[in-house]
């Protein structure tokens, strides 16, 4: 009776998979069956004798290789990289024929030749009911393998490509999460949350229960009760400047009429295996779009954020002779942080404050990648998306967690819509950071401040 | 309060697009930007500039198209054929580098620059709210512009080839179609109806709300409450051999225990624009599963189809002077088919059953088409599907139309889940027609018949 | 899959009702269990024997009653008048008990001992799985008995009670009904509209589809997908003073920042078996909160009915020699009204109109019913909920049925939701017509015209 | 986005409520008005004054009320028994009548008149939006200060009987709880769970996801997301003698071919101001009729129940001197059980297991309350529901809880669908325990023992 989350709709799928299946195993249990290799199971999907039977075929293939332990498992992409590849011979004679007369049609030729054929073979498998899910679940288990086996790059490289057209943002349906969503959404919420810890069901209820929360995910049909990406948003009076309050344990929710702002706090991806894909920046849209549309007083739209590498950063800056980063003074002053609990006692802490602002001013508007681009991944994110980056706060996040990734600071990006465009342009184009002019000051000080040090 | 069909979940989408819209419209609004041409603004999505805003430029673009006339229409088709192909210099260019290392990473390289960059283009217009349904009317302008412009082919074969991606099947959603479904799905299923048609709502009714009729659509979630392919079943007590009684306005439901057989007698795509990107092969077999799962006494799956080419065959064969297909006294006696009304009176009917038939048999089991498959079009499908060939139905289609198109001949497929592969195999490699001995027979009869003819 | 409109909820409720339907039969199957008749039967059901199977023995009653023919359906009727009714002797016990003791305690065993004791035995019928649709069935019945037997009308009187209790507004759910209702559900509106005939599904589709149309029902949990009554609307730019405009085939939907009022023009009550249980009053306050909640804009709220009456009140005026309603050149005038085909002429109508309105004014004003209430049921019912009689519309229904009841006169009644109270008490208290002062002036001009004519 | 469990269904009812709430409490917050008591109101409200008003008026009332500390409260009891009672002068005119013409027509006048006016006033208030769900919360209170204030016991009945007629079990209606329910529904039957607590949200998960576990509550659409009653099964191998197993944190699901028993072993009511109105044995009925339909293969259908007086009881029979009940040999055995932990020490628990069921054999089947029923009030809700006594479990609960109120004693209540109702009668009429031989040879062989003890 108890539909699930897309259940009514979507429950079709996966038992006709099951039936599927059942059907498939019985027969692939016959006498000799069980010799045919999932490699030759493959090219057998692939030759196109199976067509009539594709789906179960493939169904097969799939149960299959969910059995395999990771010997085999690193053998079967060894083959998928190696076996399954584009056809050398065929990519001559159509880049002949593409040669001798350069149209459309022969450059489709020469295009379909070079595909891999593992792409097409990947095509089948997601035919198979729940193969969607079962090639998500495939690619995690090729991210680990990746890791140790770069060769297996451009497998992983097939799988993003096909992700990315599966899982286009024309199939993305956002859902509100709250205290009304299936527990067995909720759980999966708990377990995918990676920025601040849900702790339990009742941190969980916190969060997206009261009036001035809320929280949004993606969901696409064929992964049926998964989310894909969730994000968190408080519903504040101003912007915020630290996590402890929004996460309280003991708040009253915001009236409405105060409500000013909604501050992201929290992003998460859900799926590993979709790493790659991108969701985010069209989550932060819709759900802009959705919040606007519901609640037409908000004008503030504005993230809070960590900054994951700045500590790391830090430290190899006040390690550096070098560092243009940092003024003496500053280095000096920020051996403070060295000190076990610095935070804790206002004597420690204030002296640090202005040095690690003005680092963290260098550390956002100055210090790149070797791709040029921003050191902070994070800040890459909404940058990319069309953010301004707005304010640095001061010990925001003061868990052990939040003291050890960045200091304490945390990071507030501004969704202007007027403006996002041309930001984004502004990135894109010149990898300009856009910053607030308070942000700017940090470093225009710090610049002034390095100069008689360095002088 | 009422949520459309897939409402509760999609809407979202909709109504997201249609604020995005707004927003864009605003903005090309502004003097001077009118002035930029539909292919600029493609040219300015695939740039990358708008990346940030890309969904409002896609919803931008498919705005403007949308409200083309015919002329600047195909412009716009000729643009897409000859400006946004593949790019020959970085063509050349990767062509170069694969032959001088020849790897799997350079031929990645290959198959990227060997793309039409239309298919790019279409893959980014997609990701405007309510983007693929725009696509498929686009494509559905595309098909008809098609008929007197085959250089719009490469064009077309791009739209295929993503539609066939977005619309695989692991993302087509099966829906039971009954008197409980709401209006505005109803009300394209009466439109869409092809093969017999439903006039009135009455008809309909008949159609899907009695126990022992069934109908299957599939549904697609970027396609709000738009089926894109649906079958109507008879559940019935024997094979049947003529469409009448199953339409008849006063018959009672059959009791489930007598029922032996699920008889699909009509499945009709639904939209245009997906032409060429098949479900009725998924759709069938999913309903057979259905159906099995639902009433487990139900052994035999086949359908009552019709042969639309038959008369025109027919025609051609009586007019030949060297036809194979009939034997000098059968073709006498179809002269018979030239008397208006002949199937009105039993005189002037009977005499023309055997020949009919005869000639029949040959049509399906040796008529072949320039390809060297079956002539018949619905045995092409039905057969690359597995099934076999059951029944030749003698005046089982009395309707004008039926006479017009096959002179009222009907055909059972029978679908055997047990056989489904076997058939398919011996059809997609020895293109062998697999039929009953009964179909058999009336070749064989109809050989023997003209051999003393010929002899 | 497809789930009845509030089937996924009341599904069990029905599906239960078959399951122990069953049972109940095949138990009073056995050989000599028929011969026990339904009035033993629901003696058995008091006596508290069954309690255990009391849900399962009521489904039987209620079973053997559907099949009873005409004759044994009043002798059933006729036992629950004379053999259900109250405990004379427990009664008078009670009486004694309660006079050498007045308390409450002993005023309750008196209102015990006082109730008919087919209350309780309808109370037990309603245990049965699909119960209260079988009692409201059996009333629609006993109404029609009614007629001829007013010995019934103490039974009746007890399924009102109950069906008050059981219909009560706080179990009643308001929906929506458009073009995504499920086609059962618009099937029963079709057949059930009352006002202003639904002719087709197009009909239908032009009342609830567009975006200048509502139309709301109420519904009650225990009559799975039957609606009890439904208004429809028009939202329109100013107060609508005729109907042919709303129903017309060919008119664009107004836009909504044109819209300023809502016209309710249809109010139909579908369950013939629940008359007297008052929906009405609920019903329109409800629906003007919905439209008030999604299109704050609109002020106006105001009906255009029907004067079903009207018609034939005139009629007896103009026929009776001593009438106060009509002066004597007017009764002059209206003679017109005897011309067939008076309403299509200009030069016929023209001169009815003021006369016929200052008729209209006293009809509604001044004419009263032998309990001293205005003479109009439709006014009875609007004024009574609190509406003011806003304007009186010359050929505002030239339909057949509009000439017929009232020579095409409508009314408009306005719900101003600062006044409905005042209004209400106005009526209900001193049964004073609220009118406006258009209205009014209609009868102070007919009394001044009057005086001369009687001077 | 998400609705809430009924949500879509019944949202409008209480968005409606809060709205019509807020005109009332405007209206009233005028000067002067709030002088008006609740009594006062409430007059008006029975007074039919603001009958066009009447919902907004109750909903007025039922705020006030809610905001009464606990002496206006009980003072607002005092004045619905005082006040709201019969109308005596009323009641005597009434008998007059009825007395001079005794028919059914003045019997229903009696009746009306013997009629506390409370009831009519409670019906009133029943119109308020949410007015059940705020009644269902006076009557809590009401129960509290019954503890203390016999006098108002006759508004309890009052309450009881509109309740029984409101949630009539035509009305509830029966829904599946498991893992894909709505959090705000479970974190209910954690609350509710009033047998074996529910320690935390994976507890529960361990109770409703696994698929050898079920849930299902009864709901009624009046009370929006809350359950009334629900009960927990597990589908067993057989016959279950112990809870623990059932709660166990690590054990598999029980594969369905070998499930053959569906086990109750916690049935909670939800609502305390729902007291008296009985929902158990409708649900244990239903539930056991959907898991039949479910799972054909399930034969037997059995509860785990607790014995909750069962420890009293034996303490008082061990202290009394002149108990039927106990042997002399048993009495003195049974003094094991006032060792600490005697149930974890083998040689301490042993010489118990045969004393102790012999005694409970005795409580259930002689020992009998005041109005001769069974002792124990599980037992006689079982037994009259018409299940048989089918086994005593020894130290089948071994928690604190279960030592303290059975010494660890279980009993299965068996519920046999072809013998409930020719048992409830045995129960019902003659107060017969049906019970298994098993049991009933405990209790001969007791009174076996005791002979030659009493010799």
């Amino acid at each position: 009776m108890n539909s699930s989350f897309f259940g009514e709709m979507l429950a079709t799928i996966t038992e006709r998979g099951r039936a599927l299946l059942d059907r498939a195993r019985d027969r692939r249990g016959e006498p000799g069956a069980r010799s045919e290799s999932l490699v030759e199971l493959c090219e057998e999907l692939l030759s196109g004798r199976g067509e009539a039977s594709g789906a179960a075929l493939a169904g097969d293939i799939l149960a299959q290789y969910a059995e395999l332990t990771i010997g085999p498992r690193i053998a079967f992409f060894e083959a998928l990289a190696n076996r399954f590849g584009h056809d050398p011979e065929r990519l001559t004679a159509a880049i002949a024929r593409w040669q001798a007369n350069p149209t459309d049609k022969t450059a489709a030729v020469v295009h379909t030749a070079a595909e891999p054929r593992r792409q097409e073979l990947l095509r089948r498998l997601n035919l198979a009911p729940g193969g969607t899910a079962a090639l998500v679940r495939m690619r995690e288990q090729l991210i680990d393998a990746l890791d140790h086996r770069e060769d297996l790059a451009a497998v992983d490289a097939d799988f993003v490509h096909l992700f990315s057209s599966w899982f286009n943002r024309g199939f993305l349906v956002l859902r509100r999460i709250d205290w009304s969503t299936p527990a067995m959404i909720l759980e999966k919420i708990i377990r995918y949350e990676a920025v601040h810890r849900i702790r339990s069901w009742d941190d969980l209820r916190r969060r997206i229960d009261p009036s001035d929360r809320r929280c949004y995910a993606f969901f696409h049909p064929a992964l049926v009760d998964e989310p894909l990406i969730f994000v968190e948003v408080a519903l504040t009076r101003e912007i915020p400047d630290a996590v402890a309050p929004i996460l309280s344990v003991s708040r009253d929710a915001l009236q409405p009429e105060k409500m000013t702002t909604a501050a992201f706090y929290s992003i998460s991806n859900c799926q590993r295996g979709l790493a790659g894909v991108s969701f985010g920046s069209f989550l932060i849209k819709q759900v802009v779009q959705e919040i606007c549309r519901e609640n037409p007083r908000l004008q503030t739209f504005v993230t809070l954020s960590p900054a994951p590498d700045f500590a790391r950063w830090l430290d190899r800056e006040r390690k550096s002779e070098h560092s243009n980063a940092l003024s003496e003074e500053d280095r000096a002053a920020l051996a403070g942080l060295d000190r076990p609990g610095w935070w804790q006692l206002v004597s420690a802490r204030e002296p640090l404050q202005e040095p690690l602002l003005r680092a963290a001013g260098w550390y956002f508007l100055r210090a790149r990648n070797r791709r040029g681009l921003p050191a902070d991944a994070v800040a890459r994110f909404h940058l990319g998306n069309g953010a301004r980056l707005e304010r640095l706060n001061w010990l925001a996040d003061a868990t052990e967690n939040g003291i050890e990734q960045s200091y304490g600071l945390m990071v507030n990006y501004l969704y202007d819509l007027d403006d996002i465009e041309k930001n984004h342009e502004a990135y894109a184009e010149g990898r300009e950071v856009v910053a607030s002019n308070a942000v700017k000051r940090l470093v225009r000080k710090a610049a002034t401040d390095v100069v008689p040090a360095a002088g």
